[in-house]
């Protein structure tokens, strides 16, 4: 199944160049790995597929999940620390990571700094409204479930999105750009149009180089202090998608460069790495903008109720695809009603009902049971309440202004796009593990290409790849300039 | 795989029984089901293994997750209501099962009253102390993790675990035995030492009877209104244990009857049915009694802290087991020291040690990493907080009174108990559900043949067995006569 092999060094007759670090990927975990190792006086090279560095990162919308009391967060009026941000994060995803989540929190205003010192932009604004992505430039918008219930009695919900100043859908190439153009100021040296065939380890098992193709010529790169993975997800290697996502729909869109084809995943696995969450993946078709579409109801086929619909779409979609034949249908009633907005988002509207009879009839539902839904909910409504789910008030209104309208939010019917989440396992210090959970020597792991913080679409809010690739991107250049200075 | 196949009701040439419902299994989910099938004036059949009813229920500790306010909470001075335990279940557990625990919440009260009613004694005492089951006849102790952070956050902590009032280890007898007794007078019909060796079901799929082998006789049973499995759970089937709980650890011990083969699951899905949380399990080797060890810390290999160690034990299980090597160590100061009273949870002490530096080497761990996991703690602790993991204040102290000492709590090392979560996936009314997430006619799954609420051990707590298993039974006994009364 895996393509790829590793290469034993005493078969290496010669090595074709040398450097301290070589950095395989230059998206956002690449470039701030390269520049951290080059900083601490690494000779650093960055292999990349493409002819350009850039990758899956500078085709993102540019929003990095960051907080703590950043700049823009001060700016636009918000209270954050990182104690508040640490809260948040494992009460949504779990105690896992709590050491890399920790590190993570405790240096995210740094980390903010240290980005803006690179010269990626962010404007000191606030985006007010629900959105999946801005067309404006505001520097600061909601992400995630940080006002759905139970987080917010957990951790004071402040916004964390942390958008690139740009223009238009691909953003995240105003954050490269920059990176790059650092990168190359400081003298990292870069192989394109090159893709990594094997990592090259000793007899210990310590990875001491690659090997490489570019047109038809193969390569052997010595890397003296370590080689960082930094290629990206898999969700474009349709045999990985096909082993690991079986929960996806047929209909599910990839996100993601040409190049986001798990190959750093298979390189670290040939030299013993583990993997984690490869099942998982973040999946969205949201049902806002506009936010007024958030006080419909999510019933499954059955009538019943799920999920709370202001959760982050990303949330509503994992629950959606837990549902019998991952189907679920967005109710609303005529003073909430949006239309053709919705499309955005990739839905279809159904039909339009006098009645929640009708509706129940036609969509195929037991008898009775979205007229009982409705009743609950439109009672506990009329208190401000929603008792099963927790709705935040701000969304709660009785669902009682005839007619009614349905519309598919299937995971089967709507076209959901999707990430993935699984990758190379990790320690805080962006080692790569192996099966016992012991650091490969001279292997880290940054980026899409390691199992993401958080390795769930449940918890998973806009801008944690980006946020946490860059921070562990750095951390692995840091790391692996200073893990073994002895070695020659 | 499935030992068990089905027989089309077309091959049957002649029925030698009939009854309006067959509830197969008479442990606690299948007495209550027989009770309340019979009290709606079904004529009942019991299939029943064993010589006499009772199966793992009548072996186990006793122990009723209940609440919402029962009489027991209140003479015992707490404040509990339905909206509260609700807001802990799905807190702790997820909305997966949202209808499901609302209805167990709104009708706990009702049903902890019915139980009593039927016979079952819970006195109205309450012990104050961390015990994994009690030695004493108190009705009420805190079994779960209604203090633990966030879920204290998210509803007021209250005690839940109903204890049945008995003597001994098998408390659980105490509450078959008027169960058992009620059934009888009620005229439930039992057919004892009797196996189920396959389900009929007629050309629509309806499942319409049962083949039975005691001794050398077989027999056909005909169901007018449908079979109730209720058979437990399967740590006693090694092929099934293979097959699923792939994380558990070689040394775990299965709790159980001897009966709990999953024989009711595998009849099921022979039917057709879906299962859920096969790999699931609820583990146990507790580091209390006595509550004061609850003041360590426990780390795992590599001395990191990874869980809050005021977690109900099945939680602390289930990170453990997510841990390098499945290892993990409870680390002690002199202060809160206890042997051997933790023997008892079978776990190891592994030596003393005058410094936190000369544990750190005993135990192999990364150089400095104990040590500062110890620093970091304990300066919070002076301050009263643990911002890391937020275990309670009450179990906060700095562990500064040296001679230290550790103990082996590996899933590997010590003898953890088991018990399995996994089984047939059912809606609300207890109804057995097909992959399409639709209810296959005249099939019911009650008790630990279901899967569990909860799914994980994560979010366990004692009683989580015989509390949703009596209720559900309830509900299929009474769903089963109402659903399809116009069957001849």
């Amino acid at each position: 199944m895996n393509p790829f092999d590793v290469i034993d060094e005493t078969c290496v007759t010669q090595f074709d160049d040398c450097a301290d670090v070589i950095v395989v990927g230059l998206g956002i975990a690449g470039a701030c790995a390269a520049i951290e190792a080059k900083r601490a006086g690494g000779d650093v090279i960055a292999v990349e597929r493409a002819s350009a560095g850039g990758g899956a990162s500078a085709l993102s919308s540019g929003l990095f999940y960051l907080g703590g009391g950043t700049a823009v967060q001060q700016a636009c009026g918000y209270s954050d620390d990182a104690q508040n941000m640490y809260q948040f994060m494992i009460a949504s995803m779990g105690s896992d990571n709590a050491q890399a989540v920790r590190q993570y929190c405790d240096q995210n205003v740094e980390h903010f700094n240290w980005l803006e010192q690179q010269g990626v932009p962010f404007e000191r604004s606030c985006y007010k409204d629900k959105a999946v992505f801005l067309m404006g430039t505001e520097g600061l918008l909601s992400t995630g479930n940080e006002k759905v219930w139970p987080y917010r009695e957990l951790a004071r919900p402040v916004p964390r999105g942390h958008q690139v100043t740009g223009e238009g859908e691909s953003t995240g190439n105003a954050a490269m750009q920059p990176l790059l153009q650092v990168c190359s100021e400081l003298g990292v040296r870069g192989y394109y149009d090159t893709r990594v065939q094997a990592l090259i380890t000793d007899q210990s098992g310590t990875v001491v180089g690659v090997k490489t193709q570019q047109g038809g010529d193969t390569r052997f790169l010595k890397a003296n202090k370590g080689v960082v993975l930094a290629t990206g997800g898999f969700a474009m290697n349709p045999d990985m998608v096909q082993l690991h996502l079986q929960g996806l729909s047929a209909t599910a869109e990839a996100l993601g460069s040409a190049y986001s084809d798990g190959s750093g995943i298979q390189l670290g696995v040939a030299a013993g790495a583990d993997t984690d969450a490869m099942q998982n993946y973040i999946a969205t078709a949201s049902i806002y903008p506009p936010g007024q579409l958030i006080k419909g109801i999510i019933v499954n086929e059955s009538g019943q109720r799920f999920v709370a619909e202001d959760s982050y779409h990303g949330r509503t979609a994992e629950f959606i695809a837990k549902q019998s034949n991952q189907r679920a249908f967005l109710i609303v009633d005529s003073e909430i009603f949006a239309y053709p907005e919705i499309e955005t988002a990739r839905h279809q509207l159904i039909d339009g009902y006098e009645t929640i009879e009708e509706m129940e009839q036609a969509l195929a539902m037991p008898k009775d049971a979205l007229v009982a839904t409705l009743n609950q909910y439109n009672t506990a409504a009329r208190d401000g309440v929603d008792p099963d789910f927790m709705k935040h008030p701000e969304w709660l209104k009785p669902l009682d202004q005839g007619p009614y309208a349905a519309f598919y939010i299937s995971f089967s019917q709507s076209i959901y796009l999707y990430m993935t989440l699984g990758g190379l396992k990790t320690n805080a210090n962006a080692q790569v593990l192996n099966s016992k959970g012991i650091a490969i020597p001279g292997l880290y792991a940054a980026g899409a290409c390691s199992a993401h913080i958080p390795k769930s679409g449940a918890s998973y809010a806009s801008g944690m790849s980006l946020g946490p690739g860059s921070f562990f991107g750095r951390v692995a250049g840091r790391h692996i300039m200073s893990s073994n200075e002895d070695t020659p």
